[in-house]
């Protein structure tokens, strides 16, 4: 039997989505919605899916699942609806820009009994799901501290960090909820420094473009996040996890293993700079899970309260930031 | 206009072809062929092709093109009529065990002016492209000394290597074009040297498991292969270039990224076992080459006559390793 | 003309700069002093040299220099007589314990006018000196963000840490100092947190074993520093740091250049487990840039001024972890 | 008991041993001799050595033991006047350009029953070192494929290149001499290609400067040699051994740990260039087990035999590369 999905906005990622739904078995999308006409017909058409508009999708009886990759402020509305409707759903991190916004989400779909998996698609890259499963089976003993390095190519342009939330909420929230995946335990602390270095008109506009922020756990556990809006040398993805027996570090994914020797050293290509290349497997992956979710009925891993536990962090971390103490975390 | 292609040979390799044109715009199977009518119809149903037999599919005037991933005794056959139908070709090295064999196709291939693709697909490798380009562009300066390392995880079975034409034919056959490819100049002496240390029912068959090889060009330039068909720490394909001013070297794909380091040291993970995992890439790349040439008409390189030197230098060095004594490579 | 030297403490440290003096034309140590007469019996024997007691050396004429490499409590006394003597100082690290203490060492070495090198040895490590010179080459720009791992193989006995001032003291110190020496701003902020994960004992004498800081400057740059009292893959020294046009960071010296392939993957060595090993360079270039600053005149770098922003980093840091707040550092 | 050494040849490589004497103990240098009267006075000063001539210290009665590091064409006659006086040798490589020659040594210091060893230093050195050790350990189970890469950072002038008997016996000879260390087997055949790349004035004084080596032993393993006479990057000394059960590999040394990213991509440092640096390890552990074996009366290793070989495998490269045929090896 396939899963017939809907796909609700079709812009980078929702285009992303639509190839992973193409290259997996047991799913196709039946219908596509954006607000802008031609990205919507542009993208039915490589499906061959339908264009509907998001609320002919939400009430549809032919679709079992829906794809959320629309604004942010969209997401609440289109969560509500489609859970209230039955339907699996698959939403784009971050789930919505306010916490108290993600609770009530979060409520009616576990009422509703829908799959829910929040968009962290960087829990799916083959490097950092082997880590985590490493992890696991024992490889380095008990998690003492974590590392995680995220840094882009280039800022985003100021406009889009005005409505994007800040650093800590639409970059740094990643690392947040890899933080939570690698270390297995709640944070109960947080401290946020940050700065303004790579462009002043990020200054300006109120938030930073270099980051680092200090997580704790009840037991003790350590995480150190590190951010920047730049690198020169490509899209920067490590994470170093140190245990009582051992390390684990994942390194960049270069462009080629090649390597060129000169009088002036031994150098390899830079890191993949666009983030659909780094992250491809883990997009594929991502899907799969969702897929699989929905069809075995087991529950979707991340799920909303990995988004909620994300937001909330990413709110700790601005206000840490702003108020230069740190901020006490507390649960749900 | 979509190009018409006509499959022939529908196993692993013939599925890797299919799912190329799939994945590549421009194109699509229109027809597929196999000997075993269960294997062409399970791709014809993913493909939404035809199952034909080879020969209507040869004489069929919806197709423009064919894709041979038949047995290699198949070929000689299936191109001469290929080309006499005047359709473009894509064949699976090696085109065929006899060097008078591959020329008379090379006559005709010429002859009837179609597009023809030898599928050396480890030039299409990122790595090794990147390689090749970066030579052109003078990054090291002349090339002079050329080491290929190629090491297969484990032995085929003894049943394979009697078939092959042995280790010089099935499997140093794409280093010997890879030199090639790399050097950029003809190779006029070779001496081969080989043993059976993996397994002895290799050497009993009359083959080798372990061997290397040196060649010279008229100018002085060196180029070193060695071949094992063993490598517990997956499928080796490293290639270093020295030059004039530098070097470049090529390192293996790792199954990951992530490095393990315990009190036995940092650990990091075996090179990428499957052949068609390592390739994927540059099975992809060698199947848009082939759209390309056949769509703007320009030739395809590697071409027939790639085939037929390498064909050239396997048997010098089948002949090198039986006498003891290094072989003089004529030209044509 | 040879410079006489003194030494002071006769154990694992004091035997280290002897062999560095020994190593280096243009001084030689004429005199040795340690509470335990074999101690000092053998060493002197080692450099064809006198026993003294410590007063003695202080106050001979024949003595041009003193080492310090007694324990810490000694220092003071020990600098001040020096000082006043007219002798040229090399002290090991910490320079006391106390920030008052250094301040006044300071300003009679001042007053005195006499050459003093506080050992930081790791400035002098080739590759960590290697990326400050090509920092303030401009090689990556404007420093924006440090980050600093140093992990002890395993952590000393409880009994040393009483008396040492803690994790932050005697084993971040080192860290602070490197921080200070590739940012090259004076920080104003500073946050630590740290667990007792790796023995409790550690914990229940007041002190932790695992522990990350972040320091801010007035420009907004950012330093993290953790360390850990335990890696089982050897003593882990790495630093990176990050800038406006690139990356720098230098990764831990290994046992040898051996990598060995399996089944298992690619392993190399541990990384060198002993600080004598990996420092061995570092303590020898030490001893040559304080010869060189008593021969010449120059001023010894880093200086007691160093010493003493370090010390007040590490009380800063001592301070925030037990009350979990942020410290502003005052300068001075 | 301290043994007395006399050190024949104030050059270059004869400091490198008078150093390594002194950084040990159990030795010292009593005398040094030297064509150049002020070379022999200046090494003698820093030894605190007296100057005598060659026959003085062969004759002594105060000397135990000889380091030889006087041109080539010196040791035949200084080894045997050492060897019938009874003293223990230590001669630098080549033992002689005549094989007859070393024949002759060796029988005659086989009588006299003195200790001798040649100085191959890069089995001294600890990552090669490393590698046998772990082969012997059974770590990568059977040896089955060896290779070697030597490039020198640039040619030695022609009027060297002259006197020195060619690249297979100046440069080479090393290569020969590990692959016999790590195969453990002797080999039986021989092929060795070679060209003028580098600088046509050596081809035009009828030598190389970029090489290949195909060894074969009786059992079928296989090594493959390469040189040449330039390198951008450094001094380039690696090793690869391909084993029944994995691979060890030995990398470059590089000059620092230090890594620059930027938008080029990830630089590591050149490997070191000077042959006296990156050996200064295995010169001294060289010198160490030269000593050891004349204190303890084992066998020095490698011994005359060694050399002998080695010259026999540089013979017969030489010869294979004139004439462009292999080369069958006798025994002894």
């Amino acid at each position: 039997m396939t899963l017939k999905i809907g796909l609700l906005g079709c812009g980078r990622i929702g285009q992303v989505h639509a190839r992973s739904i193409k290259a997996l078995e047991g799913a196709r999308v039946v219908a596509v919605a954006d607000a802008l006409p031609e990205a919507a017909r542009a993208l039915a058409q490589s499906c061959a899916a339908e264009v509907r508009d998001v609320d002919a999708i939400l009430a549809a009886t032919d679709i079992d699942a829906v794809v959320i990759g629309t604004p942010t402020d969209s997401h609440f509305d289109q969560i509500m609806a489609a859970a209230k409707a039955g339907k699996a759903i698959f939403c784009e991190k971050p789930v919505d820009m306010s916490v108290a916004n993600i609770r009530a989400c979060r409520d009616v779909v576990m009422r509703a009994g829908v799959p829910f998996l929040t968009g962290f698609n960087r829990r799916f890259d083959p490097n950092f799901a082997s880590m985590r499963a490493r992890i696991r089976d024992g490889a380095i003993g008990a998690v003492e501290l974590v590392t995680i390095t995220s840094r882009d190519p280039a800022p985003p342009p100021v406009s889009y960090i005005e409505r994007s939330g800040g650093l800590f909420r639409d970059m740094m929230i990643h690392d947040f909820d890899m933080a939570r995946f690698l270390v297995g335990e709640d944070f109960v602390r947080l401290h946020a420094v940050g700065s303004a270095l790579v462009d002043p008109a990020i200054g300006a506009a109120g938030d930073v473009d270099t980051a680092a922020v200090i997580l704790t756990t009840a037991s003790g556990k350590i995480c150190q996040i590190s951010n920047s809006r730049r690198a020169a040398y490509g899209y920067d993805q490590r994470i170093e996890v140190h245990g009582a027996q051992g390390m684990l570090r994942a390194e960049n994914q270069l462009e080629s293993t090649v390597e060129l020797a000169t009088d002036q050293g031994f150098r390899r290509d830079p890191a993949q700079h666009f983030f659909l290349e780094r992250y491809e497997a883990a997009y594929l992956a991502e899907m799969r899970a969702f897929l699989q979710a929905v069809t075995t009925g087991s529950a979707a891993d991340p799920g909303i309260e990995d988004g909620l536990q994300a937001q909330i962090l990413a709110d700790a971390a601005s206000l840490s930031r702003e108020t230069g103490q740190p901020v006490d975390l507390a649960k749900g």
